[in-house]
């Protein structure tokens, strides 16, 4: 099932995707919740960010081909992690599908994608176990984890480098029936495939991040957490359009434009 | 003004301090309230959680005692910071006023209190400057930015050595009128005075933070900005009951038990 949040007619929604349209429902997919007889074209609504976490959770280095390229960009030999930790993100950041990352006016030129699987969590949940704990598991989006190199080398914490307003794009929607070991990420910048790589190519993957996170967090539904990338980004410039698109979930596409001065 | 969230006959609103009652109050305090006719004493009600923060905030190294006790555990020479950069916490971790902070089993003894004074955002802000900053405070509370320090020389981004949950106190409410120049913070434990400084002996101040946040980040209602301490603490033990008192706001106590292994 594909959850979307949809504005049409100056209401906003949340509903179910089929084929070409949506079903709006009454409620929300972690509560109560009732399809109501309203739908829309999916090309007439307005796509909405699917929802703010409570905490945002995301995934540094979980790939071979990207722990390389930090590595090499700090001048080190890679370290591949031998345990999974998590890291955060900002809420102030999210945008939806289709709102444009604002490259701000004094950022460098070296401005990245990075394409990742987000799992969305529905219940609430700690001390999972391997056996238990993708039962938590609502179903998946899609991020780009946008970031600025220059800024990552400098900024303690990432905290701009990774954080600026519109810096996250997430969405379209929330599919929950999904095949991980199937599924591949294909970046496209202007039309043309950038990269590839397969989404469950993790060095820690899905059940390992939630049961460590577990043991020391309270899982929230409403809760995502963003699974890192794999490969290089070119560097993006004003006006370039990138798709983040995942196998059996859909296509996130932002348009990136840089500030006025 | 002081304002509380609190639940008394099992129902949970905000309300206003007022001596030792708090009157009752229909709405929130970023939007539209009104006082109503019930009112409690202070002793009678539960204190909640002022708020959920749309994003978290939190200043690591901004005062000069701790940052040389910081550096001084990393075997480093103390580099202050040449500029105001924040940091995030995880929402998981908080907890009010009078809520046991649980030490996870799997923790050392290396359990440490900061005591911080906490900035509330109450207008949707961005690109402040100087002269305006502080015209999007809403007021200030008071945290606890409890840390186990093993973990914090081991983990990438501090992801547990912070965040467990429990981790992050905060309460027992939000002072709007507060004389930042003159408060001191004044921490003690199971009674007894442990340390105190000057709250205001920040290397960045509040309007430096907001500023050089603001370039950058969408402040949001709600937001909260935790500001860093100064000093040192003891490794806290099972039972211990701490207490971070900021004159002009109020004091925030809670008691720390180990989890069963």
């Amino acid at each position: 099932m594909r959850w979307l949040k949809f504005t049409a007619d100056g209401k906003t929604s949340w509903g179910v995707v089929e084929g070409d349209r949506v079903v709006a429902v009454d409620g929300d997919p972690f509560s109560d919740h009732k399809r109501i007889a309203r739908s829309h074209a999916l090309n007439d609504v307005k796509i909405e960010l699917p929802l703010v976490p409570r905490t945002f959770y995301c995934v540094g280095l979980n790939y071979l081909k990207h722990l390389k390229e930090a590595a090499d960009r700090r001048g080190e030999v890679p370290a591949v992690p031998d345990r999974p930790e998590v890291g955060y993100r900002a809420q102030n950041a999210l945008i939806a599908h289709d709102e444009d990352v604002v490259i701000p006016a004094s950022a460098t030129e070296k401005i990245h994608y990075e394409g990742e699987l987000v799992v969305v969590i529905g219940k609430t949940a700690k001390h999972l176990t391997p056996a238990n704990a993708m039962d938590c598991v609502f179903g998946y989006t899609i991020g780009n984890d946008v970031s600025e190199r220059t800024w990552q080398k400098a900024d303690r914490g990432l905290w701009r480098s990774k954080n600026a307003d519109t810096f996250k794009p997430m969405g379209p929607w929330i599919e929950t029936s999904a095949d991980l070991a199937s599924m591949e990420t294909i970046i496209r910048v202007n039309g043309k495939e950038t990269y590839r790589f397969r989404t469950n190519d993790m060095i820690f993957g899905v059940v390992s991040f939630l049961v460590e996170m577990s043991k020391y967090f309270t899982l929230w539904p409403g809760d995502v957490v963003w699974m890192g990338t794999d490969g290089t980004s070119p560097d993006l410039k004003h006006g370039d359009v990138v798709e983040i698109e995942i196998t059996g979930i859909g296509v996130l596409r932002n348009r990136f434009v840089r500030e006025k001065a």
